[in-house]
């Protein structure tokens, strides 16, 4: 936790935040925070900048002079379409996308997911949205990527993907396709990432047919885990 | 498991390799493999190629008419200096670190890296070779990264570091540092990744004295599962 979130309802009049719950653990545990101590904050949603441990107990944290003026870093212009990973995997992908600064997640299925993994407590919404919570306080950010779930892979692809990729780049990442393109990529980007051991033939056509292009990390097939941040950061040098 | 690793002595003078362990149950569980399909194989440090499942019960697979000619995957000419991770932690990022091509692996001590991450059954040099493999049957390498234990920080950057780095470049990937390097690096790499938290001030200025460059990914502070493959996206595109 490099940035303790705060909500901006949680500030009072006068600039303080009561915290009692993991972030305070946090400041008390991990960081070993005194009072004194600055802290860097950042509103959720909004600026970054820093705060006053002003008392902590074993029951409470009281930040004060709360002050958030600097804009979080920039995300990348990237909507990531990710065929739903497995429920353990899933934590770490969706975390290291927040993390890495995608604008916008689609969790699809596809052939390849099992049907239990919709039913896991581990991918519902709020999961996934505390997930997303985990990367932005490691990577300094605070503005949540927008996170939509898809279920059905053929109405999709064919009635509402044409449309997201309008005026964007669209790449689906794919072991036999073409190589990376070598320029660095600064436009609005889709980039599809399907489940381990990939889409099937009939899946990629879809994608194809609904505009999307092919790209191959090369020789060396990747877990999704790794695959994500190397494809982010060919494309976003 | 994008390939089935074997080693040389499993082989008999026909040709032919028997597996009981956790191949066997691979082919069966995860592949459903039949007899007469063809298996994509490779000799541990040699070529890869395919076989032909025999037969297969219960208790074992027999696999025939091996042919391996083909080389691995190039290696990235990388030597990957890495503070012992958390032991939960060491498994994906040593997989991770075998699966993307490195061809060395020091495992250093740092101040913030716990002492009893080195007393963990997680973190022996066996249970790391076993990381690699599962990064290797994943990426289709037969290659075993080289791997080095320097669980003292002080003697291993002051007697042994500056002649590991002559003749290569020397990166130390710190939140703090330049800008990445724009071109792309093809020479032979040293580069060294502290725990979380960060290397302390005097481990850097250690380095540095070594030989070291700093570089930055940028505003973002990754966790190092996440910036190990951005680093070596990003440092060999």
């Amino acid at each position: 936790m490099n940035l303790l979130l705060l909500e901006p309802q949680e500030v009072t009049a006068e600039g303080c935040v009561t915290l009692a719950d993991r972030r305070h653990h946090h400041l008390r545990t991990v960081l070993n925070s005194a009072p004194g101590d600055t802290l860097k904050v950042g509103m959720l949603g909004g600026n970054i900048g820093s705060a006053t441990l002003k008392e902590t107990t074993p029951e409470r944290s009281i930040l004060s002079d709360l002050v958030c003026t600097r804009p979080p870093p920039a995300k990348l212009p990237l909507t990531l379409i990710l065929a739903l990973p497995r429920p353990k995997a899933a934590r770490r992908i969706c975390r290291t996308a927040a993390e890495l600064g995608i604008e916008k997640l689609i969790l699809l299925n596809s052939y390849r997911v099992e049907k239990s993994y919709w039913q896991s407590p581990l991918v519902q919404t709020e999961r996934i949205a505390s997930y997303f919570l985990e990367g932005l306080e490691q990577a300094g950010d605070t503005v949540l990527p927008e996170l939509i779930v898809e279920n059905r892979f053929k109405p999709f692809v064919e009635d509402r993907l044409p449309a997201l990729l309008e005026g964007k780049r669209a790449l689906l990442a794919h072991p036999y396709g073409d190589a990376i393109p070598t320029e660095a990529i600064t436009e609005p980007t889709v980039l599809a990432v399907g489940p381990e051991g990939g889409f099937i033939p009939y899946e990629v056509e879809k994608l194809l047919l609904a505009g999307m292009q092919t790209m191959s990390l090369g020789e060396r097939i990747l877990r999704v885990e790794s695959a994500v941040p190397t494809l982010l950061a060919k494309l976003f040098p």
